[in-house]
Formats: C-alpha cells, sequence, structure tokens
C-alpha cells in the first residue's frame, strides 16, 4: 500500500469519512485541527464550509443531514469550541440527526499540562452526544472515525442517527496513519412483533377516538402516505409532534396536524382520545412545567400504547398495519394546490404568512423557526407547492440560520426559505456569511418584531404577573431597534425591508428569484 | 417578617445575591427564569443588562468582575443556554475570576420528563465551573444562592475567585422563599511560611539569573510596586504570564514585560534564567504541542520554585519578601509618560498602535483581543497615560466586545478601548448592541485583516506545509470582505472605516470623544 505509506493519521480519518459518505464538513478549526484541515486538500470528495462560530457549523451540519440522510459533519476547535456549538447540538441530538463531530484536542503529551485552551472535553461533549471517544493513536485513528461514522448512523429514540463526537489529539492527526476503514453498518432497527402490531390495528379500527401520534422519520412522504391510508381506512386520527425534523407537506402530501406549543391548546388537542399509539414519538409533553398544569399532555382517560420509536422499522411497521387494517396508499387523503390570496395593506404574520403560501416555488425547503411570529405559516402553507419543512427540534434557538445554510448547501437546486424569528437569529447571525461564501440559495425573512415575544406569553404561562419595566426590558429588542439589512449587508447578503404587505411581496419575489443568499425584514 | 412573607424563592435569591454585592446581571433569559426576571423589579439594587447571546452574557460578567473586583453575575437559560456561554467561562475560571451563574431549569417534576430542552445541565456546567449545585426547595435557594457566593469569591489557582453555577428549577424559584441569606466569608487566603519565603529571597539576592514569574492578582499595582522594589533591589527580573486578568500599566505603574506567545519566543525568553520563582503563576507552557518542541518552556537547566499560587496571600508574601531583601516601594523603577509620536501614511498594525498610544486618555481600560494585530500594542502603549489592561485568558476566541461591556457597565466614567481582532469579534457582536442599549463607553477597533492570521502561523508550526486551495479558504474571512461598520449599524453602534493612519487618527479622535459605544473598522 504505497499509497498509503506516508498519510499521516489526519488523512486517514479525512479519507475514512469520504469513504463513508460524510463528506460535507461545516468547520471552525484552530491550531490543533490544522493537520485535518490540510488533508483536506490531498483527499478528493471532502467539501468545506468555513463557519465563523462552531453555533453554525452544528446547525449547519444538521441541516446538511437531515436532507442528505448521511451524517453531518463538523470540525470544531477544543472543549471551548464545541461549548459554542453544543446549543444546535442538543437539537440535534432531539432531531435524532446523524452527526459526526471531530473535536480536536491538544498532542497526548500536551494535555498532561493545564495549558489556556485546556478542558474536559469529553466532559464538555458527553451531555450532548451519544457516543464519545479520544483518540489515543494516530494508527488507529481511521478505526475511530469509522466507530463514529457507525455511531452515528445508529437509530436513537428521536430519529435515524446519533451524536458521535470523536476528539482528535494534535499527535493522533500529525503521527503516520493506517489505513482508512470501512464502518461497520448499523444494527438494523428493529421489526416489531406481529402482536404489537395486532393490537395496534385492533385500536386504529376504533376510528376517530384513537390517535396516532407520529414523530421521527414515521412523518417521512413515504411513511405518511402508508399512515394517511390507516387513518383514511380506520378513522383513526393523525397527529406530529410539535417539532419534526423533516417533514414534506404541501400539495401532493398527506396533511398532517401537529401538537400545538401553547400549553392550553395542547392540552385540548389530545383531549378526544381515548387511546393514543405513540409512533416514532414519545408520551407528549409539555415543553415546560407551568404552576397547576400537567407536565404529561394526554387526558388521563387515555391509553397510552408505547408502540415503536425511532430505533424501530417504522416503514416496515406502518406497511404490515395497512395490511392489517386492508389500507391501500390510494385511500390516503391528500392535499390540494390551494394557493393563498396574496395580501394587500398592512404587513402582519398573517399576511405575511399568505404571501409566503402563494409565491412558494416547488421543491422549497421551509425552514421554521418563527417561534411566536409562525402561528399562520403552518396552515397557509399547508397548501402550497410541495414543500420540506424543518424545524426547531430541540428549544435551543439559533437553529435557522444554520439549519438553512446546512440544507442549502445539501440542495444546491432546491430554494431555502427561513422563516426567522428575530431573537433567535441573533444568536447565529454569522450562519449569513457562510451562506454568502458558500452561494447558498437561501431566503431568509426575518419577523422582525423587536422583542422576546414569546416570553411575555411566558411570564404570564408561570405566573409572574404585573412585571414591571426592568422584566419587560428584559424581553424587548427595542432600543436600539436592530437593523437587520444593515446586519446582512455586513455579512455580504443582500436584503431589503418591508413594512407593507405590497412591499412584502416585491421583496419576496426578488429574493426568490436571486441567485444566492438575500434577507427580507419583514416589520410586523 | 412581615416584609418576607410573601416572597417567593426567585425573590429571596435576588436579596441574597444584592446584599452579597452580587448586584449587575447580564442576561440571556427564557421561561423558566421568568420569576426572576419579575423579582428584579421587587428589589432595589440590581441592575440588569439585556445579552442577545449567552456568550455576550458570561464574557460581561467576567469584565465586570475584573473591574470590581465582586462576582460577576449571569442569568441563563437551561443546559442549551449555559452551553452557549461555556466559551467565555472558560476563560473566565483561567482569569481567577469570580462568577455566579443561575441557570433556569425545568421544574423539579418536569424533569422526570424528556421534555425538548430537557438536557443534564449539571454535566454542561461541570467543566467551566468549580462549584456545581441544583436548587432542591423554594425554602432553601437563598441558602443556596448565598453558598454559590461564597464559593465564587473562594481563591483558586488561577487567581480570586471561582465559577459557582447554581441551577434553579422554577418551582424552586416561584414556590414560598424564605428569608434572604449571607453568605459566608470565604476561606482566608494562605500565608506563606517564614521558611518557604526566605528560601525565595535567596533565590532573588542572585539577581538577574532568577526570575519572579508572575500571574493572578500579583500584579496588581500594589503587587507590582512591591515586586518591582524587589526587583530594583535585587537585580531579579519580572516577568508575567502571557495573558492577564488585569494589569495597570503605563506612566506611574512598574512595567511588566509577559512571556510572548510564540513557541520560539517563549522559550527564548526563559533561556537565560538559573532560577524561577512560580507567584502567582504556574510552571510556564506552551499554548499548544507542537512537533518536536517541549510542552513545558523553562529550560532545563533551570531550578523551578512552586512558591505561591493564587490561592495564597501574594500581598502579603510580597511584603514579607521585600523586608527580606530590604526593598523600599520608592526603589521600583516606574514608567515615564512618553507618548509615541502621531503617525502618518500608511495604515498598519504598528502605525494604529503608536496612534493608540498617543490618544489613549488617562484612566482608560483596554480590552485586548487583537491576537496577531496586537504584537504592536504592547510597548507602544507602555508609556501612555495610565490604563488597565485585559486580555483573553483561556484561548477561547470571542471574549472581547463583552469584556468590554462589561467592564464599561463597572466603570462608566472610564473610556474602554476594545482592541479585537476580527475574527474573534465575529463569535459575541451580538455584545455591541448591550453597549448600545447600555450606552457603554466602548471604543471597538476592529484590526480588520480578514482572515484567522494566527492559523496561517500555526499552520506552519505544526508542519502542515504547503496548504492548498481548500486549507487556505478555511484561514480567509474575505470573500465577502465583512464590513464592520455596516454590522455596528445594524446594532446601533456608529461607526467608521479608517484605510490611513490619518483617517485612523480622525476616527480614534472622534470615538474618544463620542459618549457610548462606537466602532472603527482598521482596514490593517
Amino acid at each position: 500500500m504505497t499509497e498509503h505509506s506516508t498519510m499521516n493519521g489526519a488523512e486517514s480519518l479525512v479519507r475514512t469519512l469520504v469513504a463513508g459518505g460524510v463528506d460535507m464538513c461545516f468547520s471552525n478549526p484552530g491550531t490543533s485541527e490544522m493537520h485535518f484541515v490540510a488533508g483536506l486538500d490531498r483527499v478528493d470528495g471532502m467539501g468545506c464550509v468555513l463557519c465563523l462560530f462552531e453555533g453554525v457549523a452544528t446547525g449547519a451540519a444538521d441541516g446538511w443531514a437531515r436532507m442528505t440522510e448521511r451524517p453531518g459533519l463538523t470540525l470544531l476547535h477544543l472543549g471551548p469550541g464545541l461549548g459554542n456549538g453544543l446549543a444546535n447540538l442538543h437539537n440535534a441530538k432531539k432531531a435524532g440527526t446523524p452527526i459526526v463531530n471531530i473535536v480536536g484536542e491538544h498532542t497526548t503529551q500536551h494535555l498532561a499540562y493545564d495549558a489556556p485552551l485546556t478542558s474536559d472535553t469529553e466532559g464538555v461533549a458527553r451531555p450532548m452526544s451519544h457516543w464519545v471517544h479520544t483518540g489515543r493513536s494516530s494508527l488507529g485513528i481511521a478505526a475511530d472515525g469509522a466507530a463514529a461514522i457507525t455511531a452515528a448512523r445508529t437509530a436513537s429514540a428521536a430519529g435515524p442517527g446519533q451524536i458521535a463526537t470523536l476528539i482528535l489529539p494534535a499527535d493522533t492527526a500529525w503521527g503516520p496513519g493506517g489505513v482508512p476503514v470501512e464502518p461497520l453498518a448499523p444494527p438494523a432497527r428493529r421489526k416489531l412483533d406481529e402482536a404489537e402490531l395486532i393490537r395496534a390495528a385492533e385500536a386504529l379500527r376504533r376510528g376517530p377516538e384513537t390517535l396516532l401520534f407520529l414523530g421521527a422519520d414515521a412523518v417521512r412522504a413515504d411513511a405518511m402516505a402508508l399512515a394517511g391510508a390507516i387513518s383514511a381506512k380506520t378513522g383513526a386520527k393523525l397527529m406530529g409532534r410539535t417539532s419534526l425534523a423533516r417533514l414534506e407537506r404541501g400539495a401532493g402530501h398527506v396533511p398532517l396536524p401537529r401538537l400545538p406549543y401553547p400549553i392550553d391548546m395542547s392540552l385540548d388537542a389530545l383531549k378526544p382520545f381515548g387511546t393514543i399509539i405513540l409512533f416514532g414519538a414519545p408520551d407528549p409533553v409539555a415543553f415546560f412545567g407551568y404552576p397547576g398544569k400537567p407536565s404529561r399532555l394526554a387526558p388521563d382517560h387515555a391509553a397510552i400504547m408505547p408502540l415503536a420509536d425511532g430505533t424501530c422499522d417504522l416503514l416496515d411497521a406502518l406497511e404490515r398495519l395497512a395490511d392489517l387494517v386492508g389500507a391501500k396508499p390510494a385511500d390516503a387523503v391528500r392535499a390540494s394546490l390551494k394557493r393563498p390570496e396574496l395580501p394587500m395593506g398592512a404587513l402582519t404574520a398573517e399576511s405575511a404568512a399568505a404571501a409566503i403560501g402563494a409565491l412558494l416555488p416547488e421543491g422549497a425547503i421551509i425552514i421554521d423557526e418563527s417561534i411566536t411570529s409562525g402561528r399562520f405559516t403552518g396552515h397557509l402553507t399547508a397548501h402550497a407547492a410541495p414543500h420540506d419543512w424543518l424545524q426547531i427540534t430541540g428549544g435551543a434557538i439559533g437553529i435557522g440560520p444554520p439549519l438553512a445554510l446546512g440544507a442549502a448547501v445539501a440542495c444546491p437546486e432546491r430554494k431555502v426559505v427561513n422563516l426567522q424569528a428575530d431573537g433567535s437569529a441573533m444568536y447565529t447571525l454569522q450562519a449569513l456569511w457562510s451562506q454568502a461564501r458558500a452561494g447558498a440559495n437561501v431566503l431568509t425573512v426575518i419577523w422582525s418584531n423587536r422583542s422576546y415575544a414569546i416570553l411575555t406569553g411566558e411570564l404570564m404561562a408561570v405566573g409572574a404577573s404585573n412585571p414591571g419595566r426592568k422584566a419587560l426590558d428584559m424581553l424587548s429588542l427595542d432600543n436600539p431597534a436592530l437593523d437587520w439589512v444593515a446586519l446582512a449587508k455586513g455579512m455580504g447578503v443582500p436584503g431589503l425591508r418591508a413594512a407593507s404587505a405590497e412591499d412584502f411581496i416585491t421583496a419576496l419575489r426578488e429574493g426568490l428569484a436571486h441567485e444566492g443568499p438575500f434577507l427580507i425584514e419583514a416589520l410586523i
């Protein structure tokens, strides 16, 4: 193997990753990763997107992986760099997204000294990773990389993947490498027993008092076609989790209502059901605990049937359930194409949503981090042209701009529309720069309400009434108002501000037609 | 105690903090912290600065604490929010800064369910905290807060404080509170034995072959006056750690050279010494491990005398050492006032530094996150008007803008000058908005070299030679160039761009005269 005899550990790792289909690196490197960076040029097939903050890298890897169905890859710098990426790894973990993090570390020898950047990197990784490993030798680092890929591709309860963090001491990168290693296949997803399915089919046949509560990849188009058929045949209802990693929807797709976020609405939504079948989704639980309100959202009288989580073969189970109840794919009710009218007059969350529903191009990818401003976008795009819908899954705000970056890099031929709350956008606004550099086809719509509007509601919901000036100041993003067009310009992204529905439509048309990133500040 | 009978846990905690001198809260709150937020208005004396990203809150708390010598305070939201703050907590930990983090958490009951925002919050806290505790009851949360203050005020090896993280389940905030609790005094710092001091005095008397290697609060003005006297009397040399939390310098202060960052320069700097006395500083160690280079920087022939770390009473030790060697404070050599000439012509890192040295107002606070662009600022401000100098201490970039915010809030009557590398500024640029809202008197100078310039050197230093296009792309911040004046405008901060020394001087004069934040993009 002459070709490999001069390979260092970093190169053996990069080759292992590329061969394993993990071939787009969202990176924010430092000194300890320089050999990995140098290795990028010696290996064909590894793409690389520089991110100016690690939360951008982890969120973008999530978006890329949700769209490609392959593990997303990040390159991060030591414990503090990984720390900056944790919030979006939390979201990815809750989405069940497969991600491989390569985290550079001091040399094994140097770790014995308390250098300024020394920290407990494994400790930082553990809370948001399913799998953590520190490389011990340059000869073994390719095998470590292969094990990370297998771990990332192993289904978790939440979805088809896991977070795998491989810590790469600098000497394991620059020392002599072994040959690239082919990752083992992940464990097969569990097929349900016939008896479990028969019991579920009985419950489904009871019709509208039964809810099939869906999450993970049970909401993907192929699975939804089957779920829709089962629902049409039995009368049982379908509902998705509040936050879904990826939903294909709009004209031609089986519609899926989602469990609402506000505590009282979510309790009401589940009240009608006597049986709730959990299928790729957990027993529904409130986002937060509130005084005098339950944490579990299902009514006390409902029987909970935990049929399958994300570690199960959900598609196989749906096929067999459809057979058991005699449902045919053609039975499923699908959304018709029925675009909203173009709005006129005041720009509001509702009129803006109508414009988006009307003008959304076929095959668009909507990134939804709208928070409060998004309450109209769901139903006003329900009959729009077919599109993907990616959400914030773990409640850690600041995922939208990076998720949009990753999705756009994964699908350069599609238009990504990032519906983005202003407060949340501020966490990872650096993603705009990477969007500009990558020429990413992202249209960002900033819902500029100049407040953490959701917290005004939450302040009341937790019973913290009569807020004073200091409290209200903590919920307001005004004084000074953020100028999103200037912020976008600062990062090389053109933008427009819209204060009326007509302005917004003009801006939306321009942004959708524009090649590369564009931003609209919607003053709602 | 009628006054307290209706107090909830949150209010008892806020009152405990204020009474303990922890009275400026840098916050990024969410739902679980709403009662703490509401409590701010019910308690006099607690200031509050909203930060639009948690890394801003933690860095600002560090800056405030370095200037006030009291614990800085943050309010953060759950595990992911704390994760966003970890990098600057890492820097604060390495600085020995006292910080109390209040991290909101789900209610105790709700934690049993796997809600979207549930994570291992203690696990996230631990790597960057000396002390971690989760509140168990609303009646006990004031005592928990008092314990956090005591922990924060306990000296660590690195300096006068520690990182204390108190996790606040929402029900411990909204449940009935007890009375506020007065924190215990922290343990007294250890006084050195006479025998240790006598041995050190002997080494010092050997003159210039002995180095007194300084860190922690041994570099503060009162301590430096004594160290300078000892050096003048004995001929022993003084040197500071590469990164110092806070150094008072310029005209009238005892000058302190610092150990250089580049590995070869740091090895050369220590080569002359036969004895190195560690005084508030660890055995000097390289920032990173490099192939074929040692991790420890002291020459093999040098005797290392670990006299005292930050947990010792350093001022007492210096007083007694001065007595032992017969040094009088008046012996110390102090820097004269000798401002550089105003530069003309090209704007370079050197000419810009000269302009800063020439125009720096007395009592300014310099925040130094210049990275490569700062190689001239140290000596070109050495004879400037007296000022404080605060540095990035843990190597986790993105501390400058928040540190400047915190220092400015602590010292509203002083001008803060943040010398800021562009790549590092991008991590926490949200701090500019908080500077604008707080009217913080911060002049930010962005060294706009449009690259991670330090990594170009590091790529060579680790032997990753002949970088290709992909590698070089990972080190460049160009394409598109960041427009810092637009970014500042977007956050409500006025700014100017300077491309010549004359432009820079004009902008500097305007920025120094301006009340409130101002930004200069220095194209170097």
